[in-house]
């Protein structure tokens, strides 16, 4: 982890190009260091002024003669890689640039930023940006950016954890900083990353993750730049369980074609992301509010125990549609317990409801029923998370309870918050910010926290309960671009224990007749070429072949093919019985290594195109779920007709196929079994087709 | 229609238990009237009284011997049926009910209701409630209601048509009401319809369509009494091009226990209400926001031509957010024309980009580039919306452009929004709020409110493209209860020319084999008896049978039943082609009357689920919409190996069977066609099995 303190905390601040006028971004940055929380030193540098903002100014950097961390530069691109040596002969740790005209630009302007890099490295200078709208450190006290959106200052702690925003898209992270503020959220950073000429979105997650007072860095994404450390960035996320929300930008077509223009970087796949991010408990949000529902809920809330939700409302309707909005997202509004029911009897009017949601009606409202009912439902043990769907648009809402509901929070043993139909109330908001109970204004805001807890708890304990399957001994790939067709995959998938039919690789029709007599039944001949990959629309697969005629029909059939394509034999192999046909693979994924694919296989398979995907290496566990994520999962369940298909084999197929794939993560382009033919439960399954595609490293 | 003017916009109007309080409801109601725009006679009624609030207070209803249209009422439960009375006696029109303890309560509470109604028939009074929170008309300026959330009172128009919000759910449509005008948007009516024991949701509905000023519609919705003019209603609103916009509660399983407490109504299968929205063009929204990000669309903007969105930003990476999720939504961010790009790039730095999303950059925003760009992408012919990504947090930031955005907004040419991702400065909102022009300020409710409007335009078309079939001339099905298997629901498929196989319905072997012979090939043998209606589980049915010995030996399998089953005798079937095995068939809705389902057969049909349904009656265009909103329609749409189906012979199939279910909607309970076998296109299809079940009506 690189030490950011230098940058983001730093002891003294020079303003390179600093100018009088605050309309300038020069000039604001000025204005905003002078407004942030803490005293500390400011040295503007400009040779036309002796004082700026009623600072003493300097002629140069290297006039200041007093140590300064940080450096803030808004001067023409051409002028920065100058002013970057200046800063580092003046032993200034760390940079901020601002200016624009880089990697985003295009043509040269690209090669600017390379020399950025390149200074940054050879002098060890930290630097943010180009390109950057700046930086925030509410705990240490600094607004060093110039977006409008940070002019609310620093404000004081409040209590519970904070969130960090990092942001690769300008100004809208200081936006959503803004939003939050008015939702009375509580954070620590802001930082805009800008085109990450030095230190990426992955440095800051690092050092961010390491800070006491932050509890969940949201981060705005367009590129992972190193996606097998951001994998150990998010796995150190969730050993310390503080989550990364993420909203990622630039799947659409539109988007990849205005990538060049605007951050100078290209996106990638989509379903990697996807898959990585669901692999690696990263939470996707969607939206600016979505992001902070998310934030607020990980930052304020413990995990719960479980999925079971209990609603305490004085709307019926607002409190059944939370309900709904609950069901919907995988989590239970369950009946509770009859002695609870009866409690709540004891001070609801008979046209209220105790069932949960509990509906205490305006009239017990007015007699406290509202912090009674979210007290009962907290000591419930059948309930795992409460909220109170409130009115609070009224001055002195949340005021009578506000003891109650603080001591509650403290308590901290449930996730416990507020959903709010009305635009709450100034006073109210500010209450329960000094609480730190959440107050969402939507029922699919608020049940969206609810359900991003439960599923991060779920989360957490699938990890530790996965278990990575003992590495198995497989022979070496070649260290080149080679074609591995089903014969020549075969020591692999034999080393990795995956069954696959008895077969004999002949060249001669002669020889397929043994190998039919010797496996017995009925066979399948396949033509092996490393030039044909796709057997059988080439006619290249004769199935269910039995006796010595229908093989030498059935050999002449395979092998009959273009003259220039040159062939490994003919695999004679026994036929397998009917079974559930799935697809497992390996991929190569430029970002994020190699990726675990499983499907549904047969006739449909292009068509539905059901697959799920996974970074390797993981355990049977997390490759069951990955099993049962799929839309048609339920064909593997079994029915009145149908048995319970064999998940627990496939799941570890999967398994030692990811640490295969780690395990040779620089010589594997591609992987596939296909079909995988899946039998019930205990039955196992067999892979019927192989195919290995290597790459030179 | 009823004529609600007498409630909603009386010429004067009593409160009966008028208080002088204004902390008690019964105070608070003649604070709210005095406080609303217009002035109209006010007549407070309370015997223990002279004056109210400054009004003249009068003993009884019948003393004020002036013509009053609306009476308010908040007195116990117990004595509104005489208040009631006395209200019709003094010729009072209509009357609005706020006290509680009606349906809600259950028990005896429940006749009191059945007695309002009674009453509101016999004198023909108007009746909204009881239990209703009350109205508020901003078109003839009176707030009839308690909540607080209506205490901003009638506020003057804008631009635009407007709003109007209908609840079953008390305070919940005021507090939207509230949230709605924080944001700009400009409402007609919030009308709270409690227990609806005489008007209902429905009769708001058909009277405010009918208003000019009205532009959409929002209905918080927990059940729909009267399915059938719902669907009426639904027609007119799309004739009016006036959309439904509904938040529909109560599906979850906690909402299902919960729904006798809180407005005592039962909610009813979800399914259905889907079915029916998506089929009537009603907009269903999840969330307050998402309600009022639709309404604003709908009121503010023309349906777009197209589904090519044009985006303007000042943040390259909101653009490419916004652009993601309209592509998301079925929404297209094409390209821009070379002549576009290049006139854009006259005013556009390098920096920026042209292609869409137009990402102008601060510096072309200083000299007038966001109204250009916006003007140049409105001009463009294919450009069907246009966005522009706004950072609005600062006062003046469309001062500028305000006369340019007006005007444009004006000519109503296309759909012109904002979305902003900080949060607005109010002057920003009340610029953009008298232009009429709908800012959004998350990229979600934005591409939302983009995607509602051109999927409304679709509708539209679709509405008028469709046109049912003629109706076929079908025998008349048994007024009883009764089950019609296959051989007794032929008559009724032959009538309406859906192809069925060759039969034979025969009583001995001998006779199966001559059958058998006369169809020659290959035959299948199903046993007919109604107390059988999954033959296939009973051994009921052998298929592909050849050959007398054969025939025998299966007319003894399918025949070997208990001996309680009294058989019609057995069906010899030629069997069909292979193809690919669908489901059609109509259910009988208690709410909505006769719905039409489509699905995939097969196997694992009960398994995947994958089915379709609308209410009856439509035409093919409609028919095949709804073939291909199957979630694995892309198996119907052929591949390299495969023929693409005849998706146009099963719409034609199901608009035929949607027509005779309306013509026999009060004889069918269910009607299954399983499988139906669907064949290359062109080659028609053909039904392989048939149940009708009847019901006495």
């Amino acid at each position: 982890m690189t030490d950011l303190d230098p940058l983001l905390a730093p002891s003294a601040v020079a303003v390179i190009g600093a100018s009088p006028d605050p309309k300038k971004i020069r000039g604001r940055l000025v204005t905003a260091l002078k407004a942030s929380g803490r005293s500390r030193p400011i040295y503007p540098v400009n040779p036309a002024h002796k004082s700026i903002q009623g600072l003493r100014t300097y002629g140069a950097i290297g006039e200041i003669g007093r140590p300064v961390d940080l450096a803030l530069i808004a001067i023409p691109a051409s002028k920065i890689a100058s002013a970057l040596e200046e800063c580092a002969d003046a032993g200034v740790k760390s940079v901020v640039i601002y200016s624009s005209g880089f990697a985003e630009s295009g043509g040269a302007s690209v090669e600017r930023q390379a020399r950025i890099r390149e200074i940054a490295r050879a002098r060890g200078l930290l630097v943010c940006g180009p390109n950057s709208v700046g930086f925030l450190n509410q705990t240490s006290g600094i607004n060093a950016s110039f977006s409008p959106s940070a002019n609310i200052g620093v404000k004081g702690y409040g209590v519970g954890r904070r969130t960090a925003i990092i942001s690769q898209s300008g100004g809208l992270g200081f936006a959503l900083y803004n939003r939050g503020v008015r939702r009375g959220m509580h954070f620590s950073h802001v930082i805009s990353s800008g085109n990450e000429a030095n230190l990426s979105a992955l440095d800051y997650t690092e050092y961010l993750l390491e800070a006491d007072e932050v509890g969940a860095i949201i981060i705005l994404l367009e590129q992972v730049r190193g996606g097998g450390r951001f994998l150990d960035v998010a796995a150190r996320a969730a050993a310390l369980r503080k989550p990364l929300i993420v909203a990622k930008f630039g799947q659409s077509k539109a988007a990849r074609r205005s990538a060049l223009s605007h951050t100078g970087s290209m996106t990638g796949a989509e379903f990697a992301y996807d898959a990585v991010f669901r692999h690696a408990g990263v939470v996707r949000a969607e939206d600016q509010d979505e992001l902070l529902d998310v934030a607020a809920a990980f930052t304020l809330c413990p995990l719960p125990k479980g999925r079971n939700i209990g609603i305490v409302t004085i709307s019926g309707g607002v409190g059944v549609w939370l309900a709904d909005a609950c069901e919907r997202r995988g989590l239970s509004v369950p009946e509770l317990s009859n002695a609870c029911q009866e409690e709540l009897r004891g001070f609801i009017p008979n046209y209220g409801g105790v069932s949960n949601p509990v509906d205490i009606t305006a009239q017990a409202l007015e007699l406290g029923g509202n912090i009674r009912a979210i007290e009962r439902l907290y000591a419930e043990p059948g309930i795992d998370s409460v909220v109170a769907v409130a009115f609070t648009a009224e001055h002195g809402a949340v005021t009578a309870d506000k003891k109650s509901l603080a001591h509650l929070q403290q308590r901290g043993e449930k996730p416990l918050v507020y959903c709010s139909y009305a635009v709450p109330h100034a006073e109210v908001l500010d209450n329960l910010s000094k609480i730190g109970l959440p107050c969402y204004t939507s029922v699919q805001g608020c049940a969206r926290g609810l359900q991003v807890l439960a599923d991060y708890a779920d989360h957490l304990k699938l990890r530790n309960a996965d278990v990575l399957p003992r590495p198995a001994k497989t022979p070496p790939l070649p260290k080149l671009e080679a074609v591995l067709i089903e014969h020549a995959a075969t020591p692999y998938l034999m080393a990795l224990n995956i069954p696959i039919p008895e077969s004999r690789l002949v060249k001669t029709a002669a020889d397929a007749v043994a190998a039919a007599a010797e496996i017995g039944g009925q066979v399948a001949l396949k033509v092996q070429s490393p030039q044909v990959t796709h057997k059988s629309e080439v006619g290249g697969v004769v199935l269910e072949v039995i006796g010595e005629s229908n093989v030498r029909q059935a050999f002449d059939q395979v092998t009959r093919l273009p003259s220039d394509i040159v062939l490994d034999g003919v695999l004679v192999q026994q036929m397998a019985p009917k079974g559930i046909e799935m697809i497992a693979g390996v991929a190569w994924d430029e970002t994020f290594g190699p990726l675990i694919m499983v499907g549904f296989g047969g006739n449909e398979a292009e068509i539905l195109n059901d697959t799920a995907w996974a970074p390797a290496p993981f355990g049977e566990a997390r490759a069951e779920v990955l099993i049962r994520s799929l839309r048609a999962a339920a064909r593997l369940y079994g029915n009145a007709q149908t048995q319970p298909a064999d998940i627990a084999a496939l799941a570890s197929l999967l398994a030692r196929l990811s640490l295969f794939a780690v395990d040779n993560r620089d010589h594997i382009q591609e992987l596939d079994l296909n079909p995988v033919v899946l039998y019930e439960k205990g039955a196992g399954l067999i892979a019927l087709d192989a195919l290995i595609v290597t790459r030179k490293n």
